[in-house]
C-alpha cells in the first residue's frame, strides 16, 4: 500500500461558534487540526496509509490529538509526548472583518510540536515512505523544527511540500529566505499567488510555474481560490474551477486539496480524476467548522462532482 | 369545511446540528415527521382539516408524534398505538457528500408504523373525505401498510398519490411494479424526473404527463427542483421556478409543496394561485432543519411572494 | 475629541437560534440593542465618543444593558434607573414568513425607556456635543419621550434623525404629522423609501432629496437596500451599492450605518470614505445576530473593503 | 370522564439556561406555562379532562401556548384570541441569589391574559364541571380577571384556589383583602405559611386549617416545603414529607402538586394515594426548567415512589 | 502485556440533553457506547490490551464506533463490518420517573450487532488471551450472538460474564434459563441482586456467593449499588461503599466497574485497590452523560480516592 | 469613596461545558477571569472602588478583559496594551478526576500580562489607594512581575495579598522564598493549609495565625473548605462554616470570598458581617462556571444568608 509520511505540528483549535470579533463569542468548539494532520487524514480517507511525526504535550490535549488521529486512521506511533511543554491551541475568528474569512490566534510558542528537532526523525521509516510531506508552517515555528523538516525532506524517495506562509509566524523576509532554500528539496510543490509573491515575486500560474520549476520543482499546484487551482505535471497544465457553496469556515481547505490530490496521484490516478476530487475536498472543508473531519472518501467526491458538474 | 385524510407513518426525526458525516456529529434535533404528517400539517396551516392514519409505538417517541401533531391541529383519533412495536426514528446527515443536500438513515424496520394494514382503516371516514393522501412510501415500507393504503385509496372519492421512491426501502423493480398497479387508483399524482423515469422511463414534464395520464391521472404535479415545478390540470399546463435562498435541510421541502398545492386547489383556489403558495412553502421548508413547521399560512406565503417576485 | 449625544430607548434582545415561526423556536440568545444605543456603538467604534441619554428599569435587564454600553466605551452617565417601572425586551422571529428578514416583537409598553420626558435631557450636555441624534422610535414611543427627543434637537448645534418608522408603535398617519413637524429640525436625516413614502409620499432618490431639503435637511442619506445608500451632501449625490452575504439577522444594520456614516463625516473623513464604511458596517451587521457588536473600526473596514471591492 | 375547569392566564416562560444573574445569561429556553395551565396538565396527565379558560394575543406566542397546550391533551377551546393585546412572557432567573430557589420576571402588564373578564366565562361550562380551580394570580392580575375567576368560583359545583400570592402583582394588602373576600367560595384550599401569614397571620399547619376552615374551606392543602406537606380533609390530618433531589428550577412545583392531588381525589383516590402522588409531581417538577412536561402519569409516579420510599 | 478480548454489540448512544420524558427531549447528545465496549476501554484505560469481536453496519454509525474504539486504544482488527444490516442505536431518558436514573430505548434488533455468530469467532485469538469477557446481553439479542459469546468463553483461558439481564431484550425466564447454562463456563462473575434474584432467587451477598460458587464462579463482583460492591475471591470477602456524587446519568457504571476490576485484578493488583479502583471509576461515569469517556487511569484514581477517603 | 487598587494578570478563561477529561470535551464557554480581576469585581460589587493594574494583549481577548471589566465597574485606566505579546489563556477540566474539583490548564508563558514591570506601577495612584491587593501568582508568574507587585505593596498605604500558590507556575521551594519576603509586607493575609503547609510547615488555623502573625500580619483570612473560613482580626477569631450546595466549578470562590471581606472590613463592617458575605459570595461562586458574575451586591447575600443560616 502508498505511504506517506508528514512532519508537523498537530494542534488543538478552538473555532468561534458565532461569526464576529472574537471578544463576542462566548462559545467555542473544539477540533483537532495542523495542516500537516490534515493532509494526513485527506491521505487516508483517499485510501493512503500516513504517518505523522510529531510531538505534543504530556496533556490532555496532546492525548486529544493522538487519539484523534489515531481514531482517523493516522498511524501515529511517531508521535512523541513531550514530558514538559503543552500542546498547542489556537482560535478561529469567523466572518470578520471579511465575511466567509477566518483568521486564526495562535497559542504555539514553546510548545511541545515546536520541539520538533532532527532527532526525532526516524530516517529509516523516513526512506521506506513514498512521500515525505511538510509545510511552511514546520519551517516557520522554530529552528529546531524547520531542521527535522528538512532532515525529512532530504532522505525521502519523494517530497511534497505546502508554502503555506503565515505571517503571524514569521517575516516575509524569513519566510522568502528559508523557502528558497526548502524549494529545491521538494518534488510537489502547493502554493498560491500571495506566497509566490512573497517568494518569488510572481503571481501569474505560468510565471509561477517557470519559477518554481527552474527550482527543481517537477509538479506545481497552484492554488488560486474559487477562480482555479492549476496543476503543472509532466509537461501539462491542468486548471479546475471553485465551487460557490456556503461557507462557515475555510481553514484547511488548502490541507485537505493538497492532501487528497498528492494522495490521489501518488495511487496512480490521472491528474484530472485528482484534481476535480482535490477541489471537491477542498470545497466541502469550507462548508464546515472543523478542518479534516468532511474529506470525501472517492466515492462521496464523485457523488459531490456528479451534482456540481 | 374541507377534509382530507393521509394515510402514513409518522416518525422522529434526529437532524444533525452540524454539517457533514454523522459519524462526526455530536448533537441531534428532534423533529417529528414523515411524508404524510408533513401534508397533513400543509393542508392545516392552510385551512383544511386533516386527519392522519397511522400506527406509532406505545413509548415516547408514539406519544411524541400524537402530541406534536394533535398541537398542530391534525386529528389524530385514527392514530394506534401498538403496544409492542416501536416508533420509528430517523437520522438526516446534512451537506455531505452533497452541499445543501440532506441523506436519511431510517430505523422503521419492524416498527410500529409499518405494522399499519387494512383493518385500521376506517373506510366510513375515508368515504366522507374530500380527499385520500398517501405516498409511495407507505406502499414500500411493508405488504400490510401497502394493503392499508390501497384500500383507503380505493375507497376515495378523490385521492392523490406522492410517488416518493426511496431507493432504501425498496428496489427501483419493486417501486416500479408496485406503482403501475396503484397509479391508476388516483387522480392527482405527484412526482418528479427520477421517480418518473423508474416508473415510466420518461422525464421530460410533457412526456411525463402524457405517460401518467394515459394511466388515468388527473392532474400531475411535476417536480424538477429549482428549475421548476410543472402542474398539468384540466388541459392546461402551469410551471413556476424556485427561489434561491439558503438551504438548511431539503428533507419535508415536496411533502410541504403537495400538501399546500392539494389543499389550495380543493379550497377551489386557482391553480396560479396553489402552485405559488406551494412553491413559497416548499421554499420555507428548505431553510430550517424541521420538516412542516416552518410551512407558511396564505397570508404569510403572500409576504414570502410580494418579496420574492 | 468629537463627541455625539445620542436619545432613545435601550432594550433587550431576544434572538431566536433558529429560523422560523416564534412558536416553534426553543432557543433565544439575548443581545442589548436599540437603535439609538447601536448608534453610539457605531460611532464609538469609529472613534467618536458618544453619550446616551435614556432610562433602563431597576433591575438585571436594566444593569445589563447599562453594563454593556459602559464596555463597549459608551458613556452612560446620563442614563438614568427608573425605580419602579421595567426595562423594555423584544423577540427577534428570523426568516418567516421572508428568508433572510426578522421581525420585532415588542415588549415596551409602559417601559421605563418609554417614559423617558425633557426633564431626563442635560440640556448643557446637549449644548456642548457636537451632534444630537435620535430616531423616529423615540418619536413613536410616548408623548414624553417626543418631548425628550425634541427638546434635544432643539438645543443641538447639529443634529441628526433616523426617521425608523415602526407600524407596530405608531399608525403611517401619526408618524407623518409628527416628522413632518420633527424633520424641520434636523440637520442629517437618515430614511429609505418606505418611510419617504409615509412622510412625503416619495420614493425615488432624488425626488426625496428635493422634498427633504425644502423641509431644510441639509444632508439626506438615503437607503434602498442591496442596490445602494444614495447621500446627497453639501450639492453632491453619492452612491455605494450593498454586498451580497450570508444573512443571519438584519436587525440593526440601518443604525450601524448611520452612525458610522456620521461619525466619520463629523471626522471630517469624504462622503466617499464614509459611506462606504458605512456600507460595510452595515453589511457586517447582517451576518450576525447581534445588533452591534460586530460593527468595523476604520481599519476592518477598510479590510472588508478591500476585499469586496 | 371527571373534568376540571381552570381559569388563569398562560405565558411564554423564558427560563435561564445558566445559573445566576439575569445580566450574565446569554441564552434562555423557551416554555409553555401558567399556574392554571401547569394544573390542568397535571389533571390531564393523571387521567381528568380539564379546559382552560383565557386569553392570549393574536401573536407567535399566543399560538403556541394553545398548540402547546392542545398536544398535551388540555381544551383549548375557551381559549380565546384577543386581537390587539400580546402575550404575557416572564424570565426566570435560577440560583440567584439563593442556590436552588428561582425568581420570576413578568412582562404581564396589559397582557391578553389579563383582560379576562365574566364575559369570557361560559357559565353552562362551569357548571357541567366537577370542579372549578383558579389561583391568586388570576385575582391579582387585573380587576376583570379577578371578576372572571370569582364568576368561575361562584357558579361551580366544587372549587379550588391556590393563594399563590406573588408579591410582584399586588401588595399584602391588596392581597389580604381579596383573598378574605374570594376564600368563602371555595371548598379546597392550596396555600403555604408565607401566604396564611399574609391572609390570616396564621402558619402553623393545624393553626392555619383552624383558621381557614372556619371560613368554610373544607379541604386544606398546606405545603411546607421539603418538611412536607399537610393536607386537612373530612376531619382527618395527612402528612407527606418532601425528597431530596437535584433542583434545577422549582418553579411550577406547587401547581403540579395541587393539580395532582384534586385530580387525584376527584377519581375517588385515597388521600395518602393523591398525596404521595402529589409530592412525587412536585419532586419531579424541581429537577427540571420547564414547569410541566415531567409530571408523572399515576404508573410512573408509583415507579418513583417506589424507589423513594 | 496482559490482553482480554471482549464480545459484544457495540452501539451508538443517543443521550437526552435535558431531564425529563423523552418526548419533551429536543436535543441528543452522541456517545459510543455497549456493555463490552465499555468494559475494553476501563481495561485499557487500566493499561490492559483489550481487542473487540463484534459487528457493525457499513453506515456512518459503523465507522464512528470503529474509529471511536481505535482512537480510545481498543483493538478493533476483528470489529468485522456487516455489508447489509445497520448499527444499533439507543436512547437515553434521565431522570424519569425517577431522578438520578435512566431509561434505554433501543433499536438493536435486526442490527449488523446482534448478527454475531460462531463463525465470527477467531479462536485462536480467544486462546491468546488472558481473559475473555461477555454479558448478559450479548447472551440475549440473538440465538447466534448467543452461540458466539459461548464459543468464546468455551475456548478461553480464564473468563468473566456481567449477567447485566436486560428485561427489554428478553424475560426473566429466558434469562435464568440461558445463565444458568452460561455461568458454570465462567470464572469471574460479575452481578447484582436483581440479576441474582432472577437467576438463583438469592438476593444477600453471601448467598449470593454460596449459589454461584457451587456453579463453579470462582470470583464474585456482587453491586449493591451505594451501599457497596462486594467481592469474594480466593476465600476472602471485601467490600467497597460507594460515594454521593451528583448524577447525570448511570449508564455504563457497572460496565466500567468490572472492566477495571477485572483488569487490574489481571495485572496482579491486590483485590482492595482493584475494587477501590473499580467504585471509583463507577463513581466518576455516573457524574456524565457517556458511558466510557471519565474512567480514570490508575494514577487519576488514586487522586480521586484520596479526596473521597 | 473607598477605593482598592489590584494588581495581577487577568486572562481569558475557557470553561469545560462538560464533565470530565479536555480531551472528550467538545465545547468551552468563555469567561473573564484572574485572580485579582475577581478580587475587584467583588469589591466593586459591594461599593469598593477598584483599580487594575495588568496589561493584556493587543488582541481581541485584551479588549475582551478592558470592555468586561470595565463593564462591571472596574476602573481600567491602568490597564495596559502591550503592542506585541498576546492575552493570556486558560482551560478548565471540571470534575476529573475529582467530582466537584475543578483543573485549571494555563496558556500563560510570555503573555502580555506576565510582561507587567514595576514601570507599569503608577506609585501616586497607589498612595491615594486605601488598599492594594496582589496574589502568589503576580509572584510567580515572572520576576518583572513580582517586581511589580512588590513595588505596589511597599508603597501602600495598607496591604493584602492571597498566597494562591499555583503548583502549576512555580515549586514549594521557589513559592515558599518568595512568599516569606512579600509577606513582612502586608497587612492583610488571605491562606489555606494547603498553602500554609508549603510556606511554614503549618496547618491547624491558630499555628497558622501564630506562624503568619509572627511575620508582621495583622489580619489573617484562612480558609479551610466546607469546614470553615477563620478570621484572626484585632485580637478576636471568627469562624465562618460553608454550605452544601451543588458544585458546578469552584474556581474563583477564593478570589471573591477575599474580595468580599476585604471591601466590606474597608467600608467598616463588623468581621462577622464581612465574613457571612463572603462565605455566601464563595459559594455562589461554585454554583456557575464563571468566576465572578455571580457574586452578590449586599443585599443579595443577605437574602441567601436568611435562607441558609
Amino acid at each position: 500500500m502508498v505511504k506517506i509520511v508528514a512532519i508537523g505540528e498537530p494542534m488543538i483549535e478552538l473555532n468561534a461558534m458565532t461569526v464576529g470579533k472574537l471578544r463576542d463569542v462566548t462559545y467555542f468548539e473544539k477540533h483537532v487540526a495542523g495542516a500537516e494532520l490534515n493532509f494526513c487524514i485527506a491521505a487516508k480517507v483517499n485510501g493512503v496509509d500516513c504517518s505523522l511525526i510529531a510531538k505534543v504535550g504530556d496533556d490532555e490535549f496532546g492525548y486529544n490529538v493522538i487519539e484523534y488521529a489515531r481514531g482517523k486512521g493516522v498511524d501515529t506511533s511517531m508521535v512523541k509526548v513531550d514530558p514538559k511543554l503543552p500542546t498547542a491551541v489556537f482560535f478561529i475568528q469567523r466572518g470578520y472583518p471579511v465575511p466567509m474569512r477566518s483568521i486564526s490566534f495562535y497559542y504555539r510558542k514553546g510548545s511541545a510540536g515546536s520541539s520538533l528537532s532532527p532527532s526525532d526523525i526516524d530516517v529509516s521509516k523516513i526512506r521506506e515512505a513514498d512521500l515525505v510531506h511538510t509545510t511552511g508552517i514546520t519551517l516557520a515555528i522554530s529552528d529546531s523544527a524547520k531542521e527535522a523538516a528538512m532532515e525529512g525532506l532530504r532522505n525521502s524517495r519523494k517530497s511534497s511540500l505546502d508554502t503555506n506562509i503565515r505571517l503571524k509566524l514569521w517575516s516575509p523576509e524569513k519566510a522568502r529566505e528559508t523557502l528558497l532554500k526548502v524549494i529545491p528539496e521538494v518534488d510537489i510543490l502547493v502554493t498560491d499567488p500571495d506566497d509566490a509573491r512573497i517568494i518569488g515575486n510572481v503571481s501569474e500560474p505560468d510565471e509561477a510555474f517557470s519559477f518554481f520549476s527552474k527550482m527543481g520543482v517537477s509538479t506545481l499546484v497552484y492554488k488560486t481560490g474559487i477562480e482555479g487551482t492549476y496543476v503543472y505535471h509532466e509537461g501539462e497544465k491542468f486548471v479546475q474551477r471553485g465551487y460557490h457553496v456556503q461557507v462557515e469556515d475555510p481553514t484547511g481547505a488548502g490541507d485537505s486539496l493538497s492532501g487528497t490530490f498528492i494522495s490521489l496521484l501518488l495511487k496512480r490516478k490521472s491528474v484530472d480524476y485528482a484534481l476535480s476530487h482535490a477541489v471537491a475536498s477542498a470545497t466541502l472543508v469550507v462548508t464546515t467548522r472543523g478542518d479534516n473531519e468532511i474529506i470525501p472518501d472517492e466515492e462521496s467526491a464523485e457523488k459531490f462532482l456528479k451534482e456540481f458538474k
